[in-house]
């Protein structure tokens, strides 16, 4: 088993401490200067011109399913009160009206499809916290944690079916190909979270399966995001099929840096406990990637993690004890490996773009979005 | 709250144990004979032209969810070896291939819709079965219990997928509308079973509400199945839903037998257990017919049932004990009130027919599977 070589990039780990930046990513904040991009403005145009319309469909839902989305969403606290929750960073909308847009369409005309994917989005949330038994997120209680496994799951599959309704409903050719790449997309979803429980279960999961799951569980409904808006714009197949490259690696960098942040994220800004990934087990890219390069830290490593795997006391685990395998991590080359892949994922992401005609504006945009994804800190 | 008032039918409760046929239904082994309509090899066609398309659709998921699927359907045993389990009455895949004939096609025209009507059916019984710890399904353990419940989860999410899958990947416009009617059933049943959950917590649910429940649970994809054949056979929207109008009153007359199975229904016919319904405390339409009706039994009956709400002692209730309660809701008129409704349901649907021009020979295949429907023992 060895570590997939990457085209380029020193193995050699730099020293940060959790709570830092990914180490060396491209200069986005300057390069969106450069090309006087505003990300904060791109994303927040996606949320609102799509959470209208997304509230609107969740209001169809009968209750209590109605109310126990809008807790999901933010919109209210687990009391039923208006809130101004935190409804996640909002790529994927941002990224469907661009598509529209490359496709020579007003932003406006990606919105059903925005909205759809963020129906996706949120149904697999739902039902994978119930599933991994994840207790928060976006700083809040989950919804099996607050209102039970069985309106998780209902409400997941609410929404699931409300994502194909708001696209059928526009009752053109376009959605009707626009359903058919969402489907293929949501199926690939489930086949990543299938694979990422089935890896739990596993001693040992190579770079490559970990790769395969991340680009099923996060790219390929980035790849959707990323074309939708193009398809419902009358985009022909070849065009669809490039920006879905663009969104495909675009999610594989994104994956790459949750990944980074799942073991040394700041919980302040991320909103999960400290070394999230570690207390979880998860077998992310940075573990894989260290457990696959060999030398004295990999072994080291390996030995540690299968003692944890039948200790029974691992639940009580100290903040050092999980400190210590982080530094192990890094020690091995896992940290760097994956910075390393967040930036090579980049670059084929943007450079898929290339063969696209659109205005160069929206170009700019796209190339915007993908440094941003690269340089985030939550 | 008061019981509707039915167009016919005396209140007058039969004496009848369980295990005996539903009384006064129509004579509908007769009606097949007459028509010389064969129910057993029209339900048979739709097994024997659905399922390897079915079976293709299934093997295309990642493991383990296509041997979880696999288990799910009947066609291997909990230990992975081939079975030939019991795949259900496959009442909508028969509906579906004649709905195709229904407008002028060829039954195989309906094939994709019966196999997407089908794998929706499938989607919801996994995640129901959970949701309402239900352990046995067709004679056998559900899929959580041998599975658990993160794999009942996924492969419903994987069927519900697939079902849109199988229709879109037609690429035709019939196969878009047939897609969109689906999601309508889908969102229906979903909000059926929201409803099916929060009725459970309440002390009374009126007859109007039971019905509704039941139309979402049940009459919509029946619904679907009677006219997504002919929907993807070129048939007009009107067509399509006189069709949708047969299947989801035929879904109420199926319904209003299930329910009448769920408590009198023979153990060794039904696969489940004596009583069974009373077991759950499930508020069926015989329950809460009987509860409307008023009288002596029906308020000796809300008595009971409101103590048996607060027993800790519910789980190890007797035959007896059992036996009581359905005594008491027959006394009240809610077996007989039930039987009438299968009538009522199935007259509507029958007559919705005569608006759709159709061969002669389908409309009696109609007709005599709606006959099978009330007079069924399982």
């Amino acid at each position: 088993m060895s570590v997939p070589a990457h085209g380029t990039g020193s193995r050699t780990p730099g020293i940060a401490t959790r709570g830092e930046t990914v180490p060396t990513v491209p200069p986005a904040e300057k390069a969106a200067r450069e090309t006087a991009v505003d990300v904060s403005a791109l994303l927040e145009r996606g949320r609102t011109l799509a959470t209208p319309v997304l509230r609107e469909a969740v209001d169809r839902l009968a209750p209590p399913m109605d109310t126990v989305a809008s807790y999901h969403f933010g919109w209210i606290d687990a009391e039923g009160n208006p809130a101004d929750g935190d409804g996640g960073k909002a790529v994927r909308p941002a990224l469907a009206l661009l598509s529209a847009q490359a496709a020579g369409q007003a932003p406006e005309v990606g919105v059903p499809g925005a909205v759809a994917v963020e129906l996706v989005h949120n149904f697999s949330l739902l039902h994978d916290d119930l599933m991994d038994g994840d207790e928060q997120r976006r700083h809040r209680d989950t919804v099996w944690k607050v209102h039970g496994p069985a309106q998780a799951i209902l409400v997941g599959d609410a929404l699931f079916a409300l994502a194909n309704e708001v696209l059928l409903e526009l009752g053109t050719v376009e959605a009707g190909r626009a359903t058919r790449r969402l489907t293929r997309s949501s199926r690939a979803l489930i086949d990543g979270q299938a694979q990422d429980i089935s890896y739990e279960h596993r001693d040992r999961v190579s770079v490559e399966e970990c790769l395969e799951m991340e680009g099923n569980k996060t790219g390929a409904l980035l790849a959707c995001a990323s074309s939708i808006g193009a398809v419902l714009g009358g985009a022909d197949d070849a065009t669809a099929d490039t920006l879905e490259k663009y969104g495909y690696h675009l999610g594989l960098a994104f994956q790459a840096v949750d990944d980074l942040l799942g073991i040394w994220g700041d919980p302040e800004a991320t909103g999960k406990q400290t070394w999230s990934d570690l207390r979880q087990r998860k077998k992310s890219l940075p573990v894989v990637a260290a457990l696959a390069a060999g030398g004295p830290a990999s072994e080291r490593l390996g030995r540690l993690l299968a003692e944890d795997a039948k200790s029974s006391d691992f639940e009580n685990f100290s903040e050092e004890e999980f400190a210590a395998r982080a530094a192990l991590i890094e020690e091995a080359g896992g940290r760097e490996w994956t910075a390393e892949e967040a930036r090579r994922q980049h670059t084929i992401a943007v450079e898929a773009l290339a063969s696209v005609r659109m205005p160069q504006e929206v170009r700019a945009q796209f190339t915007a979005l993908a440094d941003f994804v690269v340089v985030r800190k939550r």
